[in-house]
């Protein structure tokens, strides 16, 4: 309160662009994006312009399809696309009309000891601009941290997983979902999987996560038609021969990358957040929330100095890095759990046993999918949690077997 | 053999320089770098400018001095300073006449597509190059690394480990060694460390390894006395009161990095090589044995692959990446170890059994140090069988304790 924001974007404004170039996985949007949306008071707003999903549905080889709930009753995740985006330029626009939109300047360089930025602008010149604090959320290319990367003792890595994506949609049916919709639909196959979430256009868009290797298999119609039958028959019909065959081989599969950094910071003027400082994995639809609860963080820690960004900032990347290395790390774990795991048997049981005992012991076992997803436990403290969790229920599994061996009359070993 | 090769470095010619700018950790030069050397027919004139060392030499809290040998008897390590470039530099000079050498060239950039390089020139204009295949050889912070960050899948990352360094100088005494040369003197200090290293000057390069916020805790000549009369009492009449209070606070400890990165190659036009594709930390003594050992598996794969870079590229790539990898985890296992366990019970112990099994069976256990240090193991095949020796070993503990037991009359487990 009482700062005088700018925004600078390098994109056009997408409130006005008739096409929208680019594109972006879908956006999850649970507790933590929520929460920083509903301190700024539009937490309602951008949740009406998505659509709600209380589970996953597992899709069988032979075409059964199994529901598998997020959470508790009531416990939603919100998916938007880039759509959100519109909306929440245009919330922000109205509860903020003081904060000051630039679209089209595309940051060239900046100056760690001035606060000195210049622009790319709109009209093909460069334009100077000078900030008190530079906020860099600039995504996983980040122009600002470029500058981090030239400063000792920046830690920095970014990983490519060898599976890449590609996406294919799935047109409305007699005018409505051909699917089940507030469903995350997911067809895991243990080395790839495709995922589809409904749009509000009652189409859906199917994510196909595959090894890049597998994707340069494919080269012909008939060898992709070959794939798709041996692997998701029951999506066929739903895509469309024809639509699959153009939509397949239209664009090349996109890389997925991870990056981390550390600290988040340079002096006192300027400070990474959101995929800046964290880009994941989206395997775990956290991506946006870790970066809008980054927000509320940083927030906190300035009330708590006094808005002194020279104690704010070292104290920001201190309380805010290990948090966001756990999240990135659990959603890298996810990517194998949710293509192989997620339709074999232990694990459908691991979740039967963490909800009951949850149901039981709401406030001592609680799974660390609901803790992620629907509190704002931190991130580091839930993974904490969950090793505690495990290793009693490895325990209480070890006493249940000596038990029962006793009852049976074994010799103890 | 048969190509035409200019080489373009950064700086001047150190040949002619007066002065020597920039600092480099010492050189430690073993069988790899030798091998290396000798393919190109200078290795005894390298090794003749260097000093031979045959054991390192641990100094206790209480002034006692430990050697601990490298290997077996005639196994050496050679230490050189950034001397060791002046004689590098010459005997290729002389060795390959027909290679033209240009100083004072700073790398702007460079093309991927067409192979041309852009360089900041002697005379301050920018000066045009072309090449059939750049050969990045420029070091941790690496210019032509650049490029490839650019581009998608690359993975990368840059760690800078808690601690820094410091150098500080043992002048001669009465016109000799102030200490026995031949050793690399440690005093090993669990969370810090010193080592020192002997020049063809007789003096010595004494390194203080220890965490930043420790060098940030000593601001005065008194707590400078103070820590180094807690800590290296022995140090402090071969330094010098004076010389030490001058100067540790002469410039600021200096950072440490690791840098890993993969494919080292972009197209079939430019390959990594050295420091640029794989800096680690100075603490297993491989660095310049690692990138020096990367020209001799990228000549074999020339070879192989009849000088085509389309191949030999990625298969350099596929070849070595894992074994650089393996060698700067290595280093960073190392840098926990020097400084912690050398003046431990447990690790003489396990020196003296690892040496002792090698001398027993000289083919099948080899200590990880002469494996790494005095043979062309690969890096990966070298940690791979050390795990297993270790297994072993652990097994055979198991064994004789089982049959102690036995002996003993206790009940089988």
């Amino acid at each position: 309160i009482g700062f005088a924001v700018t925004i600078f974007e390098s994109r056009e404004d997408i409130r006005c662009a008739k096409v929208v170039k680019g594109r972006s996985i879908n956006l999850a949007l649970s507790h933590r994006g929520r929460q920083a949306l509903k301190h700024i008071g539009i937490e309602e707003k951008i949740v009406s312009m998505g659509i709600p999903m209380h589970a996953r549905m597992i899709h069988s080889l032979n075409g059964k399809q199994s529901p598998i709930p997020y959470g508790k009753k009531g416990q939603v995740i919100v998916f938007h696309r880039c759509l959100c985006l519109i909306c929440l330029i245009t919330a922000v626009a109205e509860a903020y009309p003081n904060t000051k939109l630039n679209f089209n300047h595309k940051l060239l360089d900046w100056s760690p000891e001035t606060g000195a930025m210049t622009f790319h602008g709109p009209d093909g010149n460069e334009k100077e601009f000078h900030a008190d604090l530079i906020v860099g959320c600039d995504g996983a290319f980040s122009a600002t941290r470029k500058q981090f990367l030239r400063r000792s003792r920046f830690n920095y890595s970014q990983t490519y997983i060898p599976h890449g994506y590609l996406e294919l949609t799935i047109p409305p049916r007699n005018g409505d979902f051909a699917m089940k919709p507030n469903f995350l639909h997911i067809w895991p196959r243990h080395t790839f999987m495709m995922i589809a979430l409904p749009n509000l256009d009652k189409t859906f868009t199917c994510t196909l996560f595959m090894p890049f290797e597998d994707f340069e298999k494919i080269t012909t119609g008939n060898e992709l038609l070959g794939f798709f039958q041996k692997n998701f028959p029951d999506s066929i019909p739903l895509i469309g021969v024809d639509a699959l065959m153009r939509d397949f081989f239209r664009l090349p599969a996109q890389a997925l990358v991870w990056v981390t950094c550390s600290p988040y910071h340079v002096l006192d003027s300027c400070v990474l957040m959101g995929d800046a400082a964290h880009a994941m994995v989206p395997f775990y639809g956290q991506g946006m929330n870790a970066g809008f609860e980054d927000c509320i963080v940083f927030n906190e820690i300035m009330d708590q100095f006094n808005e002194d960004f020279a104690a704010v900032l070292p104290e920001y990347t201190r309380v805010r890095a290990p948090d966001d290395q756990a999240m990135a790390e659990l959603a890298m774990y996810n990517y194998v759990e949710m293509r192989s795991h997620v339709n074999s048997r232990y694990f459908l049981f691991r979740k039967f046993l963490d909800n009951t005992l949850h149901f039981v012991m709401p406030k001592t076992i609680i799974p660390l999918y609901t803790m992620i997803t629907f509190t704002r436990t931190r991130y580091r403290q839930a993974v904490i949690q969950w090793q505690w969790q495990n290793k009693c229920l490895s325990l209480s599994w070890c006493a249940i077997e000596h038990f029962m061996r006793c009852l049976a009359g074994c010799p103890c070993r």
